[in-house]
């Protein structure tokens, strides 16, 4: 991790010199707010090649068009610039092109990766944590089909980390990634007592801390030290950290990619919409853990336990909407007919025992979606 | 990392099959209570050779003996079995096999290592950290000098951690691990605010989980949960996380090696005496931070700023002092004819500007020791 202002300029020593490079990146803000200046000036000299448009959820279609680009050119080192997307995108580039067979099955059918291309990242935009992970989450745009793939041969070589390139991010993608690293620490806590104090303290550490930074650095972009501490929480909340060892749900993540996947929401709208109905349909399987993320997190020890269980809930929903990420399907224009094709979606792609204990099957799904109304 | 029971099987997979390793431990605690024949049953059909008798506080003396064996032999792998004094010697060992010249000098003169042989680690006791860090620290038995390196060249290749094999050890070095791991912990924490809430939260929750654990898992040896927690909180506090970007002090072990290296304390009896002398004569330059600490970790909220500092500072104390680990120099019979002697020893060394501010000079060492009296 190359943390800090000036670090792209850094990369030079982190990349074989005889490397032959393919730049990726997405719409090309980076083109306009001075890092892709700053990157090109710290390859100078190389062998660079540049892929740009790659969209926000990456689809397949457009990253073979990246694979037969680095297959043909020989290509031996990816460098990711921008968010969570173009580094996903650039994870499946880096599988797919030693893939013998059709790449989309490393998601489809779980293929294994048996070997990837060495990758780095500049990091643009603070939420997915993917500078840190081992995943990548693609959309098959055909098939409307959002997967996810993990392997540690596409674990990033370095991630640049430098909060002022977040600067001239528009505030909806700061919300996004606000409530992205939000929801990603509660898919690793909310789940059940499994005697792991530190690690549940961690991911308290993270909640209150985007709590506290998220509004601030919402209300000045240009606040350094804020936007260094959004994005290392950001970074910390799906690095594997605080996840080791526990049980862990994902199942608000599965439910919300299905209303990308079907009517483009971004990632962490779905996430605003889900969790909220997550915590409160499945409130008795989590009960002690809602207890405690009400003490813990919002300082809520008064009133019956029932009542503490609901206020944390209604916090989490109006922490959400406060750094303005609505929280309702009806918010987007979506309504409920939407609800039994997703349950058929997660039916048909055998999807049907979600969460950390495998019980969030089709009713419940359509349960938590209905309470998303 | 290899979390968990029975993983000591699994590091058959990580050695390679062709490796000639050679396995370092301490005094034989290994031999008695099963881990030597796990390991030995892993490793089984390989080439291995065996290392005993590295002492705690790891003598130069003693690692090279290692050295020219492993030389002689053309062994090139290291598997450390045993605690923080067998994996630090295990990596001055790696650094010192393919060095030119005199390997002393990589502490002494901090020469570079530039190359090193690749070590794993069985972790036996839950203290040091060496287990998922880059540092080592030997002493030369000669001249009483105990020193620091630190390469990325030995970050073990892999660690296991089986809370099981922590079962048989003494009560002493449970209670030493934890006054170890706690000072770790401070050593990053304790200095001035500096723009870093998450990191300030990821150490308070390490030092809050071992003032719950700490206790519990010395009345009951074989709670595999209690220890699971203690062993992982240990790892935690000195794999460089909460240390990411933030001012950090160290003379708490500066000053106590001085003991070590005089007087043959414990590492942690060291730091045990000198950390709530140093906490109270710097209390004006860590003001804040002893302010929050007091309230986060303690929950000390009533009195003045004064009475809370006082309360959060003795709180530390009693805590080691509950633990079984004595604070005074005179609990060990050390009388303060030893002050002069280590100022003049740190001074010798040039170690006269120490903490996170430089101006810990051989005075402030001096105020501190008198304190510990």
């Amino acid at each position: 991790m190359l943390f800090g202002k000036g670090q792209i300029a850094s990369i030079t020593a982190e990349i074989p010199a005889s490397a032959k490079i393919l730049v990726t990146y997405g719409g090309g803000s980076i083109k306009t707010n001075g890092v892709y200046d700053q990157v090109m000036s710290a390859v100078a000299g190389r062998q660079v090649m540049e892929f740009g448009g790659i969209e926000p959820n990456p689809r397949l279609e457009t990253l073979m068009k990246a694979v037969e680009l680095v297959r043909n050119e020989g290509i031996d080192f990816l460098l990711a610039v921008g968010g969570g997307s173009v580094i996903d995108g650039t994870k499946f580039i880096a599988a797919a092109v030693p893939f013998t067979g059709d790449p989309w099955d490393i998601l489809a059918k779980t293929a294994p990766v048996k070997d990837a291309l060495p990758l780095g990242v500049v990091l643009t935009i603070p939420a997915t944590g993917s500078e840190m992970n081992t995943f990548s989450v693609v959309t098959k745009w055909e098939t409307k089909d959002k997967l996810a793939f993990s392997s540690p041969l596409v674990y990033p070589r370095f991630s640049v980390l430098d909060p002022e390139t977040t600067f001239s991010l528009p505030q909806k993608q700061i919300a996004n990634g606000i409530v992205d690293a939000f929801t990603h620490v509660m898919e690793q806590y909310l789940t059940y007592p499994a005697h792991a104090p530190l690690q549940d303290r961690m991911a308290e550490s993270i909640l209150k801390t985007l709590i506290e930074i998220g509004p601030k650095t919402l209300a000045d972009p240009k606040d350094y030290d804020a936007r260094a501490i959004f994005m290392w929480c950001a970074t910390m909340a799906l690095n594997g950290l605080i996840g080791v060892g526990v049980p862990q749900d994902w199942s608000t993540h599965d439910i919300g990619h299905e209303l990308t996947a079907l009517h483009g929401l971004d990632h962490a709208q779905t996430l605003a919409i889900v969790l909220p109905s997550t915590m409160s349909v499945r409130r008795s399987s989590k009960w002690q853990k809602l207890l405690q993320y009400a003490e813990r997190v919002w300082g809520i020890v008064d009133g019956t336990e029932e009542e503490r269980v609901n206020e944390a809930i209604a916090s989490t929903r109006n922490f959400f909407e406060s750094v303005g990420v609505r929280t309702r399907l009806s918010d987007y224009g979506i309504g409920r007919e939407t609800i039994p094709i997703i349950v058929e979606r997660l039916e048909k792609r055998r999807q049907v025992a979600l969460g950390e204990q495998q019980d969030v099957n089709p009713q419940v799904v359509e349960e938590i979606l209905q309470l998303c109304g």
